[in-house]
């Protein structure tokens, strides 16, 4: 049983070049630390940690705009950063789109595991992120966005978009929060 | 064959008072010419139009939070704003969460009629309306935002968001424009 | 709180005409006492009873076979017969392809009910109700298929409809029963 | 282009061992040639080839009932037979439940390949086979089900489905075939 599941959107190898000069190389290496602590409390306190990482094929429709095919399935490309540390316990979810829950089983395996809350970070704030804790809304889990934790190119894309839902009339159901005050609370699950 | 499809996300009798002096009731007024100037396009050129609708169900988890229950299915509070001219010819799609898209079969009404472009106008910028531009992305249509169709309770969140998305990597493949360009669009496809 | 939902299958106008001379007409008809017997047992015991419509648009692809165009949505004949005698707190469900969880949100409406088995009679055996009840499963519901409230245009299909899932490996996740012995497991719910 | 796709449906090591004398081994090594036969000509004709499988989790629903838990993802036991020699540019679909449909991808791969028909083989007729079939129809895309390429425990089991949509009302949507008949469809192809 876990009530509570993480998903880290996206931190796949294609996305971040570790040390990398490119805006969102710089910003998403800024939470890993952060990423990393979280999923060492859901570790801990019996709750899962799924990485939900962008996984494309050749002639998809979205690569029909200005983004440049990447991310490829089976390229390796699609593979979480090694910095994350997946551990064999973690559940590795391939997603053809934006959303964690577009055309996968999440939702399913979510309910299987009893999880009634979605706590979402990764990157980018203002697409994937948003989408996946939106959707977990839709799919009748609640939804965390950790603030600390999720990052885009920009700052202040980040902050705007943050801005955007906090409060939303959906709250609390919809809830931003930091890393630290998640923590505490997956501790208080144990007491 | 209908290559364009106009989604009117939510305008609804339980969404906005006609005449209302909430926050929403005024900003929402204001775009009923724009929508109307839109679907009149949309239906002389042989274009669909659809509303989309909140149709909840009582026990809803999303009442769970500060939303007070509404639009629920049956009511009547569920249907369009007289004002909006609901014409036989169109769709009515009762929607049971946020996105058009979620748990309804618009994608397949979609392609059966041949679209390819999904136009997205109504309430809420930041919610139901992105979240179905969204969508309609990921199931592979073109999605674009009519800026001066849409709104929210406070004008400057409906900005905001158009300034989040505008442009965004996935351009063209979702485009944010006005009703005026979108009309001008429509007119080309007749010559 | 329904604990279970009985599901009508496709017992509308335009697929049975009632004193019809046609094969379905005829064994659809002799159904109709068992399911009106299961709706008041239903009803009675405070559980749910859905009619899952067939109600499909004009250009749908299931018509590019030998299947006439017919049960169009808005039309009327995608409602249910007046001789199963629908109440306004059953749910009238429009479904749009064969299996009842087709694109539609009777999964979530299930969930929000606290349904955890789903009850599936109407026609025809081997097509709509069956795909219903393996549906019901595959998003984690018990099935029950009632053998005296099913019917296709011929008897000899029906039986052997039953028969090929009768036991089946999912026993006793899906079950094939009588009317009777449904209603008595129903009334066992409320001693 | 692929304009035709070939799903082999749970012909997995968990599912039939080579050389074993259960029911189902006996009648599942019956077909792989003819398997073998049907992806050498998708191949060659530059169809696409899928491997649909089961891929299940610990804890999953479906084992509530008599099936003892099998085809747990990421051990190996969820992968196809060697015997059926998968290439790299097949498709390797993990499926959670029966149709190989439910919440996967597979329909936005098919329309991203430009596929128009499903072409179906493996195990087991009734179950496995038959809702993915139906499930092709259900996302407008044809069907074909090769009589010489699917199998039961039972040959009895495997003939009676087949009897049961032969010809359906949705003839041609959906068609048996042989392989024979498909490799000559396929041959045409490239005239």
């Amino acid at each position: 049983m876990s009530r509570y599941a993480l998903l880290i959107v996206d931190m796949i190898k294609d996305n971040v070049q570790i040390g990398g000069k490119g805006p969102l190389d710089v910003e998403a290496a800024k939470i890993i630390p952060s990423i990393n602590r979280l999923s060492d409390a859901f570790r801990r306190t019996g709750q899962k940690v799924v990485f939900a990482c962008d996984s494309f094929m050749e002639g998809d429709f979205i690569f029909g705009g200005r983004m440049k095919p990447h991310a490829i399935r089976g390229t390796g490309g699609d593979h979480p950063l090694p910095e994350l540390g997946m551990q064999p316990s973690d559940l590795f979810l391939p997603k053809r789109r934006m959303s964690s829950f577009h055309k996968t089983d999440l939702d399913q395996t979510l309910r299987t595991w009893g999880a009634e809350t979605v706590v979402v970070c990764g990157i980018v704030t203002n697409v994937c992120v948003l989408l996946t804790a939106m959707d977990a809304i839709q799919n009748d889990f609640k939804a965390v966005i950790i603030r600390d934790a999720c990052a885009c190119h920009k700052p202040e894309i980040h902050e705007m978009t943050l801005g955007l839902y906090d409060p939303l009339i959906l709250y609390p159901l919809i809830r931003i929060m930091t890393a630290d005050e998640m923590v505490t609370e997956l501790d208080a699950l144990s007491l």
